[in-house]
């Protein structure tokens, strides 16, 4: 039922605002779903404005950080982002040469994707890895790396420090620049453009001049979605793009508005982590920059201001709140619990309803039962019927079979309701010529309602009240029954019958099929809280008719 | 649409294993849907099977962190764990003295609620903050701190410090605690029992000698639940209890069943983190005593073994993956951009159809026309009583209104479709006798069947492709038109009626309004994976049935 986590390294700073480094990291392994572990490169004193001090990690602590990491955890992927210095970009590389050994006995550790943020120039152009840094960068960590990000800045350092052409202009130079970036050794290389300007004609010559290279859109409004365009923001002018080139040979563009937002700190952190999350899922390296791309892409569009700099993306963008609890080995039934719980008072009333009582101590006066028989009667030919229709809504073979399966059922138990109406002296006739209660109307014309106006699983919402609600007073009656002291029994009971049908095996075979079914559709669908609350007031509406049943029963109402 | 982030601080220690300390506080804050941010207290280098080292912040630096922070953000509620040693508590006490002070210019900055979770004693009964340490903690920032939450090694040690009775044995002896531990000067206490074991009959026994005393079961099946107790496990014998004592008087005892799992590492960390973002949301001490501590519960149930050792919590238990990303200013149809680009081809084929390009450039054969207005006048029956199904199974008078006025705008475009006939010769008569296609049936009977089958929202979406279509029709035509070298015509062709029709304000505007239906429903019912798999396959049958509707007109199928 609960899937293995997949677990995922950074290596990285820490940002005491939230936004960058480890912190930004670990939010997008959450949102991306997986386990994040960290080890700190450096701790940073800073905010959206800007760094206000750094207290760098001794290497061998970080190191040791590292080690504990690997010497207990299977971790699918990994992540380095700020270093910091010669020593701890050392300390990192010697330490990942260990424990990235291929392991013919751990097949996890064959080969773990590493993503290298070469973070050594800070955005406004200043270089923060001395030239001793950048040498073990290239020549030691690059080639163990499955991916490098470097930004413009970044790209125009590694290159130069090789002699290589530098100066990263327009879309022809990154896509030199990515393959020349390729000869440090990483399997690929993702150079990003976001401090370049591009647009829509500059892309569709550089296409049509490569027919070889994929270019991919991303976020945009494009051709056939006119009638999408009439309430949005004018077309973009301004483009940016990513180039991604792999040692294999291919390459591809990825293209996306460029947002005016101020809500940029931490991009580059945000890309890399959640590359990283993709490739230990096994994505391609194409995949999965499209995948993460996209991810930033929309973390920045739906950030909302934060501090008063440059601010934090919006990591938690792709996540929304699980309504209904997951199921566990204690509580294999959470929406039921969760129905139940909210509507307590309710349940209660009706599941130890003083019809339930007197039925279970055998002194409930006959003309209570039998008008309730007559009643129940009616109540089954709705019942029925709204099984019919959630077999006509159904669109699986399954679905069809199970809810016949349930009409032929009830169509039997009315055969239940003949027997006794026999046993006090009511023909068939007279069972027939009764005249339904508004109760009974009210309740079963509710349940054709429902199933007029939801899905199918609203329906079922609708059945259950009955169905779990008979079967917990079955279950009740004959646990009370066994209780010493209790008044309630089942032998020598008038209504013993009644009792040992709800009780027993077919009827309780039949709440616990009605019971895994609305939880599989909880787990397989969750539901919004929207739609937690339209279950919860069918749920609740059908409990109170149930305990207007027995009311109209005892003549009450 | 977006709502400004709760932003929370977390000044505690790092965890390289991620399963405590700031990294569990940071999953916690996401998942809890709040902007977390943290001030490092200490490194360490730990796993599951233990801590390898400890690297200490210098004082001085933990400060500036802190002062980083609220120097720029706005901080809704602050936690503080593991502090290490007697300087950095003190830097803690000195910085947060300093902001924590109401500032009449700053309603959020009036008082910050502040949870302070007293980590002094290791799990094996290791102290871990030397005697000074533990005064600082006791004398400055108990005081300013809106709940201590100890768990019952560190009550001991904080009574013992004070000379108070500290033999924590059962549930008496953890009431008379934690009121003993209000003379800190915390507003609350929550008082953990992890370490202790209960039992439903001791409590029971509580709550009859305390009738004042609240006591708040989670996680149990208690009674009315017969029915759930048949696939759990046995009734838990062994109980958790945590008492919550306030300053204001109450007292609140919350009982959950002991879970045995190794999952526990950063337990308490966990806890204090969800506790930090309740009442960063407002909520009461003991609302949020309820929420965090089920949280914490549901985190350590489903959680699944990481490492070899006590692993950590699953903290993502209560988050699900949104499908549909949110609307942004230059994105507002996220859900109809999605469907559409999922589909890219058998929209461009349905909206680009050679009929289309035909009547667009006025060559299109009349008699094809003619075929396609016929059956697109069947087709309108269909179209007019799908959204009187809409109307039937709408449950709001808005609901049914907007649904209705579909019904009499079909009706009325009909008007039209009689008005075409009349102009190539096709009387009333001949309209009405004309064989309805196969294509035509197909369509339409499809669009009952969705109303049958599922909610309002998936019948909608069976509507949506050809008002969408028909729309995007209408605004690409106008756009080609106007576009040079095109050989699109409004002007001279004979088809001008048609075209502006659709590209008209009338239908334009009623786009919009099914645009925004469907969007808002995205918003406020995310759909599952599960669902909007759905809406896309309906969608795609409907984009392909448009298509074959034309393909059908021009004798093509």
């Amino acid at each position: 039922m609960l899937e293995m986590p997949t677990t995922v390294l950074t290596i990285a700073g820490s940002d005491s605002s939230g936004g960058a480094g480890i912190q930004a990291d670990l939010k997008t392994f959450a949102a991306l779903d997986c386990y994040g572990c960290s080890a700190v490169t450096a701790l940073t004193a800073q905010n959206t404005l800007g760094v206000q001090g750094v207290h760098p990690t001794p290497p061998a602590f970080l190191e040791q950080q590292i080690q504990s990491i690997f010497e207990d955890l299977d971790v699918h992927a990994i992540k380095t982002g700020m270093l910091y210095d010669t020593e701890n970009t050392r300390a990192v590389v010697r330490t990942l040469r260990t424990f990235m050994k291929p392991d013919p006995d751990n097949p996890v550790r064959q080969s773990i994707p590493l993503v290298c943020d070469p973070v050594c120039v800070s955005t406004s152009g200043h270089t923060l890895l001395d030239p001793t840094a950048v040498s073990v960068l290239i020549e030691e960590l690059f080639p163990i790396s499955t991916l490098i990000t470097p930004n413009k800045s970044e790209a125009e350092l590694l290159l130069r420090h090789r002699e290589l052409p530098a100066d990263i202009r327009n879309l022809d130079d990154m896509l030199v620049a990515s393959k020349n970036l390729l000869i440090f050794g990483s399997k690929g290389v993702l150079l990003k453009g976001g401090h370049l300007i591009t647009t829509t004609s500059e892309v569709t010559q550089f296409s049509t001049a490569h027919p070889d290279i994929t270019v991919i859109s991303q976020g945009m409004l494009d051709e056939n979605m006119e009638i999408l365009k009439v309430g949005a923001l004018p077309e973009p002018t301004e483009l940016v793009a990513d180039v991604l080139s792999i040692s294999s040979g291919s390459t591809i563009l990825f293209v996306r508005p460029r947002i005016d937002s101020n809500s940029t700190h931490g991009t580059g952190c945000t890309l890399s982590a959640a590359l990283t999350c993709e490739l230990a899922k096994g994505q391609s390296l194409e995949e999965a920059t499209r995948l993460a791309s996209i991810f930033t892409y929309s973390s920045i569009s739906t950030a909302q201001s934060i501090g008063r700099g440059h601010g934090p993306l919006n990591h938690l963008h792709g996540i929304s709140r699980r309504c209904v609890s997951l199921p566990t080995k204690s509580n294999p039934y959470p929406l039921t619990h969760y129905l139940i719980r909210s509507n307590a008072k309710a349940w209660k009333d009706y599941v130890e309803h003083a019809f339930v009582r007197q039925l279970g101590e055998g002194t409930l006066p006959q003309g209570y039962f039998v008008h309730f028989i007559k009643q129940d009667y009616f109540y089954l030919k709705y019942y029925a019927r709204a099984y019919a229709l959630l077999a006509a809504k159904s669109t699986t073979f399954s679905g069809i079979q199970d809810a016949t399966k349930s009409v032929l059922s009830i169509l039997h138990e009315t055969g239940m309701h003949k027997q006794f109406c026999a046993q006090y002296g009511v023909s068939e006739e007279e069972l027939e010529s009764t005249p339904e209660d508004a109760a009974t109307t009210a309740y079963g014309a509710y349940l054709i309602d429902v199933g007029l106006q939801g899905d199918t699983t609203k329906l079922l919402m609708s059945l259950l009240s009955c169905l779990l609600g008979y079967g917990e007073v079955g279950l009740w009656l004959k646990k009370e029954a066994e209780r010493e002291g209790s008044l309630i029994r089942i032998e020598g009971n008038p209504y013993k019958k009644w009792i040992e049908d709800y009780s027993g095996k077919d009827f309780q075979a039949a709440v616990k099929f009605g019971l895994d079914a609305i939880e599989t559709r909880a787990v397989d669908d969750p539901p919004s809280s929207k739609r937690l609350e339209e279950w919860r007031v069918v749920w609740e509406k059908c409990t109170l008719f149930e305990k207007g049943f027995w009311d109209n029963a005892m003549g009450r109402d």
